[in-house]
């Protein structure tokens, strides 16, 4: 397959374009893609580097590129942009070649805002609260839209909280999911901004590489409403830094708690997690927290 | 109150603005304003115009003016220019001063797509198959997002077909609900695009002005997910062609019927609706069919 990869420099991208380069064609595109070869460097806001991304046709999209929460919050205008202008001119560069490619959509649990219900399921409605959730709501109905149209053979996929993202600013509200590894790994103090009760639901990085493939690679059996909440491994923050601690063989004494009400509010009160059409499809979780922890430590050990 | 009416020289707006006028202050822009008087003449796709509209704060606006059905399907491109880019840059530019402006959206009752369920009520699911449908779908989103957090105080009205519209080119593929009317009027012969049993929603022009002034003037409950399907009278093709002729005193044989399989699926097939959410805002339809005819060729007995 020849397989288009957006924000494919970013942390997901990049795992997915190591994998996915050893049996498909990949072309690699975002802002900045060190070490890629053959990427092509460029915004997808700017029309001409859509136009190139899109000159020949290919069968598959994946398209993860994005302006994540905070940074939309603080830029609603250039979230925009990028979130949605780019990702309607991109879908359009691709399907007008007329051989309906599959397009993943990255979507996010930010669609449905916050409070979350008593319990999240595959009924529960869409109401975002976030510009980058709404956002992510939006570009699920074009995505859904086009399928049904018969343009596009198109899947959102909403996915929880990835870890361990690298350290590097990235604009997510969500990033000390992430952090809490490394500073332990590293046997460094971690200040969590929500309490030791708040309730998070996380992938690995590999996990959420092999749903995209399994997405990518298995057929795709056409269904209302083409968007589909992935399963996660649901948590408490005490939890989670108790078993990075166990295995990365650091004091617990280095996990101290200052929850912000805004931080608790939007990621550290996810309730029960539902998702029996995802399973249906074949995706997956990590299983337990044990092997999360694992998987996310281990990609720490490779430097990323 | 300071009113913002966007495709205020279109049917709707025309009828609208003459209303609001004489109580409130109202700003009236569309493309072409002929006869309204301090109009902005504009594009709305245009950011200076957007700009020049919301300079001061606006207490509302009336977001009417879209890129319709046929024409945005012809060129989706300018659609999203205007359905989704000028959509937010509008409300945006009216949000930013603070005083959280009503925001009244005029959707569409394409946001349920085709085929339709057995029976529409305020549980279906949206699921637009037309580029209008889906930016409709997805300003409801937006709309629906920024009343969240508490920028406006927004509501979307899903309008049903609104007649009788002018005759001139509008880029409606249900323009036949309107022709009907103006044919039967100036008793010429009316080819029917869709079946004698074909089903339809329809609403006087007077009646939605009425609906849109009572979602102006009342108290507004907020409410998910910030968007109401209005009520409408739902009529067979041949019950409505028999009830003009019979008013507009023409020869019943002037109606033909020459079935198009797509305007069939698209617009003639309007199940049973129920609207119990917008009845209990105090919403209402034309009450009878009679009631609508009899508004709908008074209307154009005035030379609209």
């Amino acid at each position: 397959m020849r397989i288009l990869v957006t924000g494919a420099g970013g942390f997901v991208g990049r795992a997915l374009v190591g994998q996915l380069g050893e049996v498909h064609e990949v072309i690699a595109l975002d802002l900045s893609c060190d070490g890629l070869p053959g990427a092509i460097e460029g915004d997808i806001a700017d029309p001409a580097v859509r136009a190139e991304a899109t000159a020949d046709p290919v069968d598959a999209i994946v398209h993860l590129a994005t302006i994540p929460g905070g940074a939309a919050e603080a830029d609603p205008e250039a979230g925009w942009r990028t979130n949605m202008d780019a990702s309607f001119g991109l879908i359009q560069g691709a399907a007008r070649h007329g051989n309906r490619p599959r397009v993943l959509f990255a979507s996010s649990i930010a669609v449905f805002g916050d409070p979350l219900p008593a319990k999240v399921d595959d009924a529960t409605p869409l109401r975002p609260k976030m510009v980058y959730g709404a956002h992510k709501a939006m570009i699920e109905q074009w995505v859904a839209t086009l399928t049904r149209r018969g343009a596009i053979e198109g899947l959102s996929l909403r996915l929880p909280g990835i870890v361990a993202r690298p350290r590097a600013p990235s604009g997510m509200i969500s990033a000390f999911m992430s952090d809490v590894f490394h500073s332990l790994k590293a046997r460094q103090p971690f200040v969590s901004p929500v309490s030791p009760e708040a309730t998070l639901w996380l992938m690995s990085v590999d996990r959420i590489v092999g749903n995209i493939r399994h997405a990518l690679e298995s057929e795709l059996v056409a269904d209302e409403p083409h968007a589909v909440t992935l399963p996660a491994v649901r948590t408490a923050m005490a939890d989670l830094a108790r078993e990075i601690c166990r295995q990365a063989e650091a004091d617990p004494a280095l996990v101290s708690y200052r929850p912000q009400p805004a931080v608790e509010a939007g990621f550290g009160r996810q309730p029960p997690l539902e998702t029996p059409r995802a399973e249906a499809m074949g995706f997956g979780n990590d299983g337990t927290l044990a092997a999360l922890v694992t998987r996310a430590l281990e990609r720490i050990g490779e430097g990323l």
